[in-house]
């Protein structure tokens, strides 16, 4: 199986071999957890040196719970915690709260992070919801 | 570019753009440390299932602590902080332990994890002495 | 105002002025989550090192859950994030678990260690259903 | 023993008895590291809702790892890592950084703040010098 790397920016290191076995609900999950937390930690500074730094006080207050919460959520399910599901659930909803205030800004960051967020919420709601 | 996902476990997520304009060393970094939570986490619940579980107390501590401090580390990275390369530094150390740790268990989850970890800590010693 | 530190091992710091203004349930939260991630740390290290370590995998893993979204509990509140009471909500749930599991061993760090579990559980339910 | 609370904003969990056995240099961290993680996400609140905001991004983002780094080293130290004293040294570090950048600023959080870290560093770097 080939896959294309759409961006570039990814590196050699995922293509290194990973532990077997893991869920692949929760491997999709995991990944989106990672993925957003980057984003949301870009995000972050990118808004502190904005010149309207002011007006996204909100925005940058919850791109650091969304970071935090993702970064833990990636632990529990990597360690197939029995709290996992229960975990992500919250993880969803402060994703969704973090999509919703970035897609109040019109640059490139925050309109990124947004579609991240989104996708992380999705794929935490899935494995909150999966019978596992 | 295409790029061969040897292992088939890694899901459509690493394809998700990502923001642009990160450092490749930094971005080669936290994969690294993103891959190396994850297999500690998992070699961590497998070394407390085996039979033997006695004799890789150690081993389950070392798994520990380099989880954490791979995931800290990845955060660190993620928002660019001034202390990444201290940061990576420490993490280097503790990955190399981990490694010496896994490497005394001959079942594919510790030599699996040995691997991941010597990678990460050379990604982060990488990082931690490149000129940023 | 005097107050009799009960065994002694609080050190100084405890009596350094704290920032203040936070809010006094939130506080006591706070300090209910440092004492519950200690002694859940704590009762890891010992759990591991006891000669039925075998029995205890299950009670080593929640104690890990415990300890980490404690943590993160802590480090909600003091930023006064919109989050906090979700999070203690689901901190209780993991608090809760964990007493329940060390409550079945009856070395002296389990029966602590669950007593401050418990006493999390009641703080972090009180948090989350305070009118803030 | 009696000891004075100071401040009267420590609530009575700080009187719940601790696990025993834990050594007084390094609880004397541990209390430090946490008092200092409360501290930062305090005065980083308080610091993003300032008018100068824009005059304190650097102060913003130290304090958020100097709150990271000090949550992480507490639960190091509470699981008797053996990278505790090497994790305290990077702690140390921090604090002082952050030490440094809050006392630029006049208000009461910040010159609170700068103290409190002061005191962590000096515990963290006893920690890290002391023969356990």
């Amino acid at each position: 199986m080939q896959t294309t790397n759409v961006t570039g920016t990814r590196s050699a290191v995922n293509q290194m071999p990973m532990p077997t076995g893991m869920n692949p609900t929760m491997q999709a999950c995991i990944d989106a957890c990672n993925a957003c937390l980057q984003a949301c930690e870009e995000c972050y500074v990118a808004c502190l040196n904005e010149p309207d730094v002011q007006a996204r006080i909100h925005c940058i207050q919850v791109l650091r719970d969304c970071a935090d919460v993702c970064s833990m959520a990636s632990q529990y399910m990597s360690r197939n915690s029995e709290f996992s599901q229960q975990f992500c659930n919250l993880c969803a909803t402060i994703c969704d709260a973090c999509a919703a205030e970035c897609t109040k800004f019109q640059d490139t960051h925050c309109q990124n992070c947004a579609d991240i967020c989104r996708t992380c919420a999705e794929e935490c709601r899935k494995m909150s919801t999966t019978k596992m």
